[in-house]
């Protein structure tokens, strides 16, 4: 459909997964619509918005969400694989193998999504459910969104994924 | 495209998961996009298909597919985190940060998706594969359905997801 | 959208996993609507390349790259299941229940797939970054393309997936 002011095509992706593994397509393929002229969304949910958190930053609101956090610890260089990550080994091979081979870690490649105009939307619903402020997130994200409001642009969007 | 008849826009998701963390993702989308108006059809596959039996059923039809369902029991409050699920101890414990904070489990926000007017169909194929009777499944459902006719409604859907 | 050309409908997947149970849909998938006259394009990346590289072929260009092939062995028929792979034992039950079932094997709906015209593009980057030569592959792939033509497909087609 494309938005109607602009004519540009629009990308939606829903990025559910704080995988490391899966924060590469997602950087990747936002940075490259975006750098062809589309007019992309993240909608950062679940584990999805523990990458966008500062680094270093105590999140949870209570016992509960604390251990949650603590287990999974937010910021993009905490990211593990979503499999094979064998205590860190695997996680820490591929970034090796990445950085060796010039493909950018993904916490560059979410800058070079912001300087692009990447819009970032954090799920209000998640940062209500694990306790995490809203500044004690990464600087250039939109403002908390909820799912309604994702909704009604995925309704408009060319191309939605999950990931 | 939207639906011909009724001009609704219409999503579709492919409910492949079976993993409690992802459950929530699709009740909350089709919950919300039913309350605003869309049309919305959930085709439950593979492991997708496992929170939709009824409680304490039996599945299976031979000794391989009851060790699987064995090993996967069946039935929403059965669901496990794709990660981190400690022998249960993730699972619930994402369950009580969830009531804490008045985010619905997925079994309650599944039942208001119906009650919404979200068209959930089982995959037949998966029913043969696995042994799940159309009457050890959960009240509500649509007719078991197969790849071509969900194929056939997410080419008229302006959203398709596979969660 | 559809294509110009044809008038047929298009899908496109992102074909990120390698995983025996993913691969089921992907294949499955794209053959049913290959058979109902879609015009299909399966994007492999990542983990999705592993199983499009032939059988017994040593892939990686480094000691790290070789290493991360040697735990992730390439070939349709090393890929293992998502969960429960219980060192293969989940595997080779499924593989025997889908046998058992008359649900064929993912090499062979594959091999279908490109009977039937689904066209496989595996993804450039993920190529250089693992260590697969062209001539490692499957017989039948289109050409290695990047996440930019990929985004030109999916801005045109009905139904993208990220699988």
């Amino acid at each position: 459909m494309s938005d109607a002011t602009t004519g540009e095509e629009m990308m939606t992706i829903i990025a559910f997964s704080g995988d490391l593994d899966k924060l590469w397509p997602t950087t990747i393929l936002a940075s490259t619509a975006a750098a062809n002229g589309m007019d992309v969304t993240v909608f950062a949910t679940f584990w999805g918005l523990f990458p966008l958190v500062k680094d270093g930053e105590k999140i949870g609101h209570d016992a509960m969400t604390k251990m949650l956090a603590g287990m999974n610890p937010p910021g993009f260089t905490k990211a593990k694989l979503s499999k094979m990550n064998m205590a860190g080994m695997g996680r820490s091979m591929m970034r090796k193998v990445a950085a060796k081979n010039n493909l950018m870690p993904p916490e560059e490649l979410f800058e070079m999504c912001l300087d692009m105009g990447v819009k970032v939307w954090p799920c209000q619903m998640t940062m209500d459910l694990l306790g995490i402020r809203a500044d004690q997130m990464l600087p250039g994200l939109g403002d908390p969104a909820g799912a309604a409001t994702a909704l009604a642009r995925m309704a408009k969007s060319e191309i939605n994924l999950f990931i």
